[in-house]
């Protein structure tokens, strides 16, 4: 049972309100409940929600936890002056310190996600969300000289997700194909790949945890007996050692580790700014 | 031309650091240039950090810009006694106040996004993604009954990259299914969508821009001639008014907008906590 309410407060999605405050709340141990109020941007919004956070304070007795991202000057006078909550204003707190050393006012404008709809960097994104779909599990050897990464590794080891997150959150083409075992008899990398191994990256799993993901789609096969993963595992490792590829196990880690460590390695051109 | 550095210090991946850092500086007219140091974990490495700051600092005759999520106080001791940079520690700043409000000490852990591979919410996500690409553009009536969010609009509404963002982000399966003229002939829901109505959500978008963005993918086809594109938004938007279906426009939005404002709307469960 939660015992007391946090609030994320922003005149735009209040994505990056949650975001951070998760991460701050992460450090304590509690379970408190969670309430997004998104796209406050105007002063009677912004009295309602002053109302909904002062409420909740009085029927759980407690001092409700507020994070506010609100740029917008009047909304955040109104839940300044009015809200009984704890407040912890996060752009107030950096973007002053902030205007003294850059020099510059800063223009109070609204949400990093707004108007972006019809910019070059919104329409790339969509562009590689796309293409990351298209080139899922090998499904087109197409145009993957205009992607940005191609991860390869066996059926299950984390490559679609891992490629959708890039695609998503970073704008990057990112490809997949998988290990298979005519390439492991061939012993060589799929031939598709081989002009592209600079950009190819090589996800593998203990074959334990492989054996249990794969178990969930397809109980008592073959595909997922503990020898028939450790054998895949084992040669997809050795052919990722032959071909000179970079890659990381993914047993423990999650989407954000694992693509946060191929770009740290793959460097894509697209994001060096 | 950047002419200043900014840095993204942290213990993880930096993803919230430069999440939240990024928010802050879209609130000021500059370009700087954008450095992430994820997986600062040991002291050796923050000297190496401190050395690649200052050593920036010095180049451009600018103080870099640095934005810290970290909670290791060794770690941070390094930065704070040896940068030269404008340091913003985000989790300092917040967590102290809140230890006191809560009477409870943080525990420093590090990375909201470590040790999570195999937590409940994790494998939920991975799930979600699987199911949301299985019904991707009406691939699939099977497990209907199981999507949290259902999806409905023209060819090219903006349906996939929502139901990938809600399946990543917030874990949601959310299946997507086009509108298409067979529907508009029966002027009726795909049968298969009818017993799902209350959690369908319909995406429109203005005929001009989805004429601009199908004649990215068909130049001079009759799929992205304007004509059909207003028959086809037109019927469509009709359609919804009559199945009772909310609706929004996705013309001027973007990704994280759409999915926040479809959160609001149907509240799944899943989210209720």
């Amino acid at each position: 049972m939660h015992s007391r309410t946090v609030f994320f407060v922003s005149d735009g999605t209040g994505i990056t309100a949650e975001t951070f405050g998760n991460a701050i709340l992460a450090q304590f141990e509690m379970k408190p409940r969670h309430v997004r109020l998104p796209f406050i941007d105007t002063v009677d919004k912004a009295h309602q929600a002053v109302r909904q956070i002062n409420h909740t304070g009085e029927v759980e007795g407690k001092k409700p936890v507020v994070f506010t991202t609100l740029v917008n000057m009047e909304v955040l006078k109104v839940i300044q002056e009015g809200c009984k909550g704890m407040l912890l204003d996060m752009f107030g707190t950096f973007v002053h310190p902030l205007e003294e050393e850059l020099g510059i006012k800063s223009h109070h404008r609204v949400g990093r996600f707004s108007d972006v709809s019809r910019s070059k960097e919104y329409t790339d994104r969509i562009e590689a969300i796309n293409f990351s779909l298209a080139h899922d599990d090998g499904q087109s050897n197409r145009d993957l000289a205009g992607a940005d990464v191609i991860l390869v590794g066996v059926s299950r080891s984390g490559k679609t997700p891992t490629s959708l997150y890039l695609a998503m959150q970073c704008g990057l083409k990112a490809a997949n194909y998988p290990l298979i075992p005519e390439d492991f008899e061939r012993r060589q990398l799929p031939p598709a790949l081989v002009p592209f191994r600079s950009k190819i990256f090589g996800l593998t799993i203990s074959p334990d945890r492989l054996a249990e993901i794969r178990a969930e789609r397809r109980p008592n096969s073959r595909y997922a007996s503990i020898e028939n993963c450790r054998m895949e595992v084992s040669e997809a490792e050795a052919m990722m050692r032959r071909a000179g590829i970079r890659w990381l196990s993914t047993t423990t880690k999650s989407i954000e580790e694992i693509a946060t460590t191929i770009l740290q390695e793959i460097r894509p051109e697209k994001l060096v700014y």
